[in-house]
């Protein structure tokens, strides 16, 4: 197996083939394999998107019939078959069902590219330029995305200041003594608090990046008020809660709020493929033609796998296997809390995406190795790089479930017959 | 034909959709067809994301294949075969070939992310933070990239400020008189200039969005010189000029200059699937593992579309017909110089990048529309939108060339007999 | 009485001549006449900056000495005499009997100068740029102290963005429930809070022009700690709370804590003229020389004011007389609060630096007027404009105080009659 | 002379005491004494701020009988007798006599204090936050003057950047070749130059701290035309070159000009009591009261001598004086340049505002030092410390001119010689 390549031309930001110092080739499922045929079952999953698990053959099979035929690839934001297709599957699909009618932009096909239009357009509408943020936050990775993710130092962010940027406490933080929805109310009615009124409060309700830190839906139904009532934006940055992880298509349903804006991509292609879309409110959507763009924008192949993924939801089947599997796994896990309380401080997250917080980051980097050894993906995530991320295919196989959990039992027993 | 999903449900946003009002379905080489079977020469190819034509067989038979095969397609940035062969064909088609020994980093699939990626580089390497970029500038739509474009309003920037970005002249602006590298060279030198030292240089050797402003070898040459003396990171965002665009694959080959940093993205995958790549100098490859990341990294599909694209530079034949091409392109539109002087003002670009001044907006906008009448594809730039971006296939027919041409002559015919 | 100069001339920004439609001639210790002859008793001395009353002779007679005898009165930095015994009566009457040793630096005048200098200075000790800042902070008119000011809004900052700056919340804000210290201690440790470490923590012990708002002991203890832990600057702007204002000569006096960098103006020259100086930890006045300056940081007149001011302070009859004042205004204050419960909600405040927090604006309003009516000069702060503020000389005659309060006395029982 | 005072407890920051290592003590026209009785001619004149000499009796006279009256020292902006009288001195010799209308702002008493209300006056007004400024500028010590400064390094800013400000060439920079003026009407044209339209563009006739770079009456006009055609406020910082120093009392008079504000400090209160005022073209006088404050906003000792000093301009004695002065030096300075080319490269300035740009940095240091010891205050100025700034007072006696250039003449000559 020779990594050489990497080594010798690629740069030294790689990190993933690092920490999975092998080769990987073909993918089905909830398994991937190496060159040298060793399989892994996979609870990453490209970092949430690939939630229809690999080369998902609903999803990929139109895929390879739409590439053999000759038909347009790319087409900016030209009208094309395909992407009418995916309009249709997604109002059809996800948006009626749900009483929804946000209109819907394509922007480069990245989830930072989505954040950055949900901005760009907060900030055109309410004609005010900051954004309030959250502590332990992360949308992406491109200027205006970082500058409001919490875990960017000024270093990261390269010396360039957080501009307009207000920084306030997520849900408990930093306890649940503090209730941070009444402090945005009161800073947001005082004239003298020197905290502007901004453009959009932008949060994810699942924040995974940060530790897998989960909004309650009180919470959450608190700041849809305050922003009503004070005349700012919601926008949820569901690029890696939404598309289907914690069970639901979007994460916020369970909280029964409507934000404004809307952000999607990761999983939204169901294959992989670069794409993103932001939901729009539709009397937010005072764009003017081309004032936003991006070569990527018209990616017809994402538009027919992500029409495949669509139509998913509407088969009962589905979306039945997709709760038994959240229960299941939420089961293992707080089978796995209890057993381990040595090693585990607490389980985080909700339906298919959890997280164990666990009590050191040296904890969670040994599970991750012996893990890697005995069969099984898994990432970190947290400030403090101390919570193991839970995030298998919400269309993993029973047995898929039950073995990368073996596998995960393993690696913490280990840990706590050590410590 | 049925453009009404569109408009209900797409954002206000959408463009080229309005000024082609029909719908796209097949595409191959430089000609795409509409749902009603009509063709047209495709001189905008993606905005230069489609140099090697629409499904071009040699790149895209791969993709089939390996589509087919149930290999891995997203994989963030662990080590994969597809991955592998892309950096070994970069390697040895691109980079040795020019004598050149960059890093390879692989930001998110988009033109910006590049950008972005090279800018937070440039800031970390001198710990610097402002970016010094030019007149007519275009880098992309996320924050940071929009902020060192020229033709950003603050109000396109969501009333963010434009920070850290110091504005310089480009060559020949505003007209030959004003010797821009010679001011830069002094401002920099100056220590009341208030021109504080910056961490990069930023440019387009073409700037196709800006007007195809077009850069000589000498004003290049002096650029380079001048980052050097001042310690300064030269960037150049080949995003559009470059994998092939120019008749050379790097577009700045002509100047004999090796910059810094050097991003491709665009026609970088042959196929219109999303791709990026930031090319480093050694010595500035300063990362650290996971320091920059993006979920669609590791586009596996592009990666085997764009290994297949590389190869294709070793092929003495392909290269030669380019020049050919090019050549040929060129005698068209010195034709067209000469025969409209009512409406053309001046050739813009370079090779197969080239650009028609003409002597308004609305001359342009008529051509735009009868062009799209008689079946072919063209768009405009510039500040004032009054230059016809001329952008064929690299590897179009002569006869595809000779009828896309011959509608233009025709539309601009109509106006100049009109005017 | 002719205003109509002002009217015809003077900028539509003047206020306080609006809110006290006469003409103001002589003046002497708490009361000022007009030009016809009318005396006002003073509770608003300049907005803090005569707190030894108008032409305290102890302090004029060598000013009008000095100024007889071709002194220099202008001089920079260059060393005077009258620096040389200004410096020398600060060490010795303030400095040294507090245990004190700071380094002195003189910036331009005015307070917000000092601020502006203490903030640079901060900055470059730390390498940092954010600065740490409270709701309802008010720093001053220039644009680094208004960004750190809580009530200037983004409008009032001419648009320019509020960069560098980190709101947190005051002592006791946004209520008693909230622990504002142990919120700021977290979000510094936590490295995912999105909360730079800032260069400095600012504040005002007493929040004067945001309502009288007052820290306590413990809070000042606590947040000089928390500067301390995590390597923070801690200045302490006593602009108005200083030069004897609270009873001390330092605010901060009563909270046992020694910050970092202290800044006086205001009331420091003793007898109105604009004079500031900012006093640095002799380890942090890091300064290369010249490197802040300020063409009126050389005021001879007021060093010669400044140094009377000063030797008052050995004087135990002075301080003894400053204290019984102080309690006297309390008893005073607290019988107000007592018998006007319909027009005041609470006391505010230190020594004799209070306020009375009304139930509405419009009740601060109507007292002001009548007052002034009776010969009492009043003004209000806070971000609602409902809060007295009482700020008599604090070397107020016993008589001229009573005589004050007797007219607010007055003018708040017609309010709580008619309400 | 016992300088252990300044050392023991005066910041590193003092500058002047270490070039003019003496301890001073009277003041009178252009002479002061030291500690030893030592005179010294002083063309330093307080960086501008004495142009009126030292403790001038026609100035000094009325503010000793104003500081022995009880009179009123420091009023806020209430209405005073003083004020009164100053602002009719002020219509009647100075704005009625060049047709002049502006309004008078009195902001904070530094001309730092100045520049920040016009340049938040002018943001205010046109609705915009970019201020354009030029190279080599120099506007104050704050942060807002500070950000238009071309001098400061973003180090001396404190780490904070520049916001807001676009920099542009000034008059012959970097040469005569090129053509500021026009470079800038041509990008506040141009949609894509990248160069928003600014609120204002504030500018020095004469660049003081900048090195003596003197603006022509064309350039003055065409700026002055440009701002007019583009909406831009011209604002006219004259804090160091108004109040007399170029021969007429506004330096701007000479290219007939009338800028839409105008800030004057210095030597505004001819006593070098801290004075500023801000002057306002009447429909452009749109403050909100009390929407800019200061405590120091009045000074009624130097409303009183700044009151006197306008009424000299009435005199034609005076003002005839001035002009002969001024006429005189620069024929002493034209003597000194032909007689010391090898030191003296050029004159720069215009009337009593004059500097000697030198070959190098260690000659004026030479020059600066030989001076001091024969009894001569001078400066020096420019971006490397190359300018000898000579500003005697515009009231200069012959003897005491041409004492001082004796002495200048026989640094230079030593300088000459030892070459």
């Amino acid at each position: 197996m020779n990594t050489d390549t990497f080594t010798a031309h690629e740069s030294n930001v790689r990190r993933y083939g690092r920490s999975f110092p092998t080769v990987f080739t073909k993918a089905l499922g909830a398994t991937i394999w190496d060159e040298t045929g060793k399989p892994f079952i996979d609870f990453l999953v490209g970092s949430g998107a690939l939630n229809y698990g690999h080369n998902n053959p609903t999803i990929i099979a139109p895929a390879i019939e739409y590439l053999s035929g000759e038909n347009i690839l790319l087409s900016l934001d030209m009208y094309t078959a395909a992407k009418r297709d995916f309009i249709e599957a997604f109002v059809d699909s996800i948006l009626k069902p749900r009483g929804l009618t946000y209109k819907i932009q394509f922007p480069g096909p990245t989830g930072t590219n989505a954040n950055e239009a949900a901005l760009a357009l907060a900030r055109k509408y309410t004609g005010r330029s900051s954004v309030m943020a959250f502590t332990n936050a992360f949308h992406g990775m491109s200027l205006g995305s970082l500058a409001v993710s919490g875990s960017a130092s000024t270093k990261e962010l390269g010396g360039v200041a957080r501009h307009d940027v207000i920084r306030v406490p997520y849900d408990a933080y930093p306890n649940q003594a503090f209730d941070s929805a009444s402090y945005i109310d009161c800073v947001l009615g005082d004239p003298g608090s020197g905290v502007e009124k901004p453009a959009a409060i932008i949060l994810e309700t699942i924040q995974a990046e940060g530790g897998m830190n989960t909004a309650s839906a009180a919470w959450l139904a608190e700041i849809q008020r305050i922003c009503r009532k004070h005349g700012v934006v919601l926008i949820v940055d569901d690029i890696q809660a939404g598309a289907g992880r914690t069970g639901d298509f979007f994460s916020f349903e369970f909280a029964k709020i409507e934000p404004d804006i809307v952000c999607l991509s990761k999983s939204l292609s169901g294959s992989g493929n670069p794409f993103s879309i932001v939901l729009i409110r539709p009397d937010m959507d005072i764009w003017n033609p081309g004032e936003h763009s991006g070569t990527f924008r018209g990616n017809n192949l994402a538009f027919v796998t992500a029409g495949a993924m669509c139509k998913m939801w509407s088969d009962r089947q589905f979306t039945g296997g997709v709760e038994r599997t959240a229960a299941k796994l939420q089961r293992h896990l707080d089978h796995l809390v209890a057993k381990f309380p040595k090693c585990i401080e607490q389980k985080r997250g909700r339906g298919l995406m959890a997280g164990l917080k666990c009590r050191s980051q040296a904890v969670v980097g040994r599970v991750h190795d012996v893990a890697f050894e005995n069969g099984l993906l898994i990432e970190s995530s947290g400030p403090n790089r101390d919570v193991i991320k839970v995030l298998p295919p919400i269309t993993i196989s029973d047995d898929e479930l039950d073995h990368g959990i073996a596998i995960l039992n393993q690696a913490l027993q280990e840990q706590d017959n050590g410590d």
